[in-house]
């Protein structure tokens, strides 16, 4: 490991500049997050990565809390004929639908075999419009009847032929909302709303700048009005889509007979929206903030915001340290950071301290603390902050560690947007003019040993849904067209036409 | 309604001594708090009970963190494989078991059909122990890796063909805990001390007295060496079986090779426990503590303590007793209960008082004010507390409500207990000596149209698994070995033989 070699080494192999994808699957490891399950496609969350995921929920939780929606449960079930009823939006999932055809096994033959089969095939819910648009329809009668705000949280399966650890999982976690309103603009002016509280999530306290604003109609959520999606840039300039919110017009409405009596005695069909966050953001955490040496997590959602470590050397010394350790912790604890006590671990284990301090360091720990006996006569301790890439040790009286931690910590999470906004704003390109040129732009100069390349193209677009397959064959899509346009004339970067639509173009996650 | 007609009649029909059954059905419809699904066998929760179950879950969550474990999250599926590993656990569950056989769903003749056919069929989890188990023969190598202590949150599907909302659905939600111990002496520990965990839950917080103890051979979870469960009774003095907690010995470990080197280089199979509490928990709370008038709430788990009611008559009155209900919401939010504010809630919508009132009286909540415009002149209000079975109305001033609120909330939820206890002391039979009278006993006199009868037998049993098989006839089975044994000596109440155990008997849900 780099600090006991000496050499200028990384904790992690490869490094970001030399495979960033094998880079991404060792930070996971590495950080003892989550692992490949040998069940196809599908992850198991270890703790640290589930302690991660928690605060993420629990502050998205709140919020959709606090803008006035309620938690229920809709079942994991879907009878196909739910399905059926909106065609795009059976088109655009019948593609990875897990279907459940069986309710019982038996022995035949010493051979474990379903047998019961079902009258009406079951579709494991791959996203819940349908099942909880047939619910709506029975709670939704009168005008007064509505808005009507409901969220859940649940596992959804999207079966994946290639899957990827938290960015495309054939099972994953999420929440999904779903509204129903009585007129067009409140259902708009809530799928917005959304999006506003999924802005926060990522930039206030995931520390991840995002782009927000519509996806071309080639992109968007099958059933949909309008999708709006947050966009991030991943350190080898792709893009990840972490988050999206729908207005859905009448059409799952119609599907589904969700009407309601007007003040004037008049039925009218809802409006309705979805929205939906996943255990993708955890990826798309890894992705923005990790170093070569792990995980890097901002202090909002750090399961520890401090690690003691205490260095154990000879019994009688120890009782001493541990005692200081302590002290320590519960001087911490009593500051506060983000509206609750500074988190604070020991990690009292009887290994080597370089050991312990590692994997705090691959864990991402944002402070990590050293205290040894000589460090105890002077009341002070060796922290390190996990964003600076030397991770340099600094001395620290104990007092002033406790006067400043919160903003020290307040500090951290500023810098890590500040650096992931810095490398987005480096990384969009707004000068590219023709085709061809972008072309070059998103192709590796090595194919064999593509390095990383390219970026964010922000350009015109002329609005054609057809130009749309033009991209394919450089792997690009449309991300978003930005919710801010700046509104100026200019050629479709595809066709050459006129154009007003200013469109992210890239490669994603 | 009863208030408003006079008449001594109910806010439920039926009421529970004529169809519990049915009175049960209409107290979870009256309340909200769910639904059944056109999804064979599933239900929908909806806000109302979602919001009692997030109040169980997280006062269970923080007490399995409090003793030492993590949670974490595993696949919802389990290749047929693993299943067989363990032969009585697959032949316990596979009569049970949804399976997935294809991952694809195409159009033919205009028909949506399942296709893609995958080369092992996957089951949709029952329980975790074997995906898990998986997991922990790839963590635990060492001695250094136990114990491991591991929970999660998750749904699971158990293909019932009666299902009964809460108390039997093919899908519902739980906590499943896992764990790992190097001994025997210690898994037992973990076994026990979750069972106690299970039971503070359920007496402490949830108001409903438990008996502990072991499961009898043919009631074991199958895999398990031993199954402790904790069991309720119901107003129709059945018994609820409202949490288990398993010992299952080496049974897993050595199906699945959780094996760990010892200190003194041997290697060791582990010792693993299993437990979990369910969505079953809220059927079993509406049938020990619901009354006629419908759903009656513990404080601890209310999601309101009180709700508000504004009397609202001209608008010109209605702003002050408007101004008045949220200073006295204020005032209420300032008290605390069970370490947390006190929850209150303004049901300030332009309905009937009456109306509104009789709504939160089936929906359980403990207390309910009235507030009018004569009340804000004497500054007093009108308070109902919901387990008075004539719903009697209190007029108290404000001062005395807030100064005594923690007081009559706690008084509330120990009213509970008592009564639920008092009724199960009274229907715990020990004066039943022979099986003839046991039949008797557990015989309805009218089998058109069964009262409600029966109870828990408390008697002496031979322990012999064959004796098991006689109490079928009469829908009867040992529900519990209680962990407080008397010790004496007796005769068994199936075969007469002699005998020491104490055994619980009685028809359950």
């Amino acid at each position: 490991m780099a600090e006991e070699s000496g050499r200028q080494t990384t904790a992690i192999q490869p490094r970001r500049d030399q495979d960033f994808p094998e880079w991404y699957q060792q930070v996971i490891r590495a950080a003892d997050m989550a692992e490949n399950s040998p069940v196809r496609g599908c992850m198991v969350i270890k703790p640290w990565g589930w302690s991660i995921w928690e605060r993420i929920r629990d502050y998205l939780d709140f919020r959709i809390k606090a803008t006035g929606h309620e938690n229920a449960y809709f079942p994991l079930f879907l009878p196909l004929s739910y399905l059926e009823k909106e065609a795009s939006h059976v088109e655009g999932f019948a593609k990875e639908c897990a279907v459940v055809t069986h309710h019982r096994l038996e022995f035949k033959d010493g051979k474990l075999v379903p047998v019961a089969e079902l009258e009406e095939p079951l579709v494991i819910r791959p996203t819940s419009e349908t099942v909880i648009g047939e619910a709506f329809s029975r709670w939704v009668n009168s005008w007064r009847d509505l808005p009507l705000k409901i969220n859940q949280w649940a596992n959804v399966v999207r079966w994946e032929m290639r899957p990827r650890i938290f960015l495309r999982t054939t099972e994953f976690l999420w929440q999904e909302g779903h509204t129903a309103h009585a007129t067009e603009e409140e259902a708009w002016q809530e799928a917005k709303l959304m999006l506003e509280e999924y802005r926060k999530l990522m930039e206030d306290v995931m520390a991840m700048p995002v782009i927000i604003g519509s996806k071309s109609p080639g992109e968007r959520f099958p059933g949909a009005v309008d999708t709006m999606s947050l966009e991030c840039m991943t350190q080898d300039r792709k893009a990840i889509q972490a988050g999206t919110s729908h207005y859905l017009g009448q059409n799952f409405s119609k599907a589904f007979q969700i009407r309601f009596n007007t003040p004037d005695g008049k039925m009218e069909y809802a409006y309705t929206t979805s929205w939906g966050a996943t255990t993708r953001l955890l990826g798309a955490m890894i992705m923005v903030h990790g170093d070569d040496n792990g995980l890097c997590l901002p202090p909002k959602i750090a399961p520890y915001h401090v690690v003691i470590i205490p260095v154990l050397t000879k019994a009688e010394r120890n009782e001493a340290v541990l005692r200081a350790a302590q002290k320590l912790k519960a001087e911490l604890e009593a500051r506060s950071f983000d509206g609750s006590p500074v988190r604070v671990h020991i990690d009292g284990r009887d290994i080597r301290a370089g050991e312990k301090g590692w994997m705090w360091v691959k864990k991402g720990v944002p402070l990590r603390i050293e205290l040894g006996p000589r460090d105890i006569e002077t009341e002070s301790c060796v922290v390190t902050v996990r964003d600076d890439p030397q991770l340099a040790k600094t001395v620290m009286p104990h007092t002033q560690l406790v006067r400043t931690i919160e903003e020290m910590l307040a500090d951290f999470q500023e810098r890590l947007f500040q650096k992931a906004w810095a490398f987005r704003e480096q990384h969009i390109h707004t000068d590219i003019s023709s085709f061809d040129e972008m072309k070059a732009f998103f192709t590796p100069k090595n194919e064999e040993k593509p390095e990383i390349h390219g970026g964010f193209v922000k350009a015109k677009w002329c609005g054609d849904q057809k130009t749309e397959e033009l991209l394919k064959e450089m792997k690009v899509t449309i991300r978003s067209i930005p919710i801010q346009q700046s509104g100026t004339q200019g050629r479709c970067i595809i066709t050459g036409q006129p154009a007003t639509i200013d469109a992210i173009f890239a490669k994603s996650y």
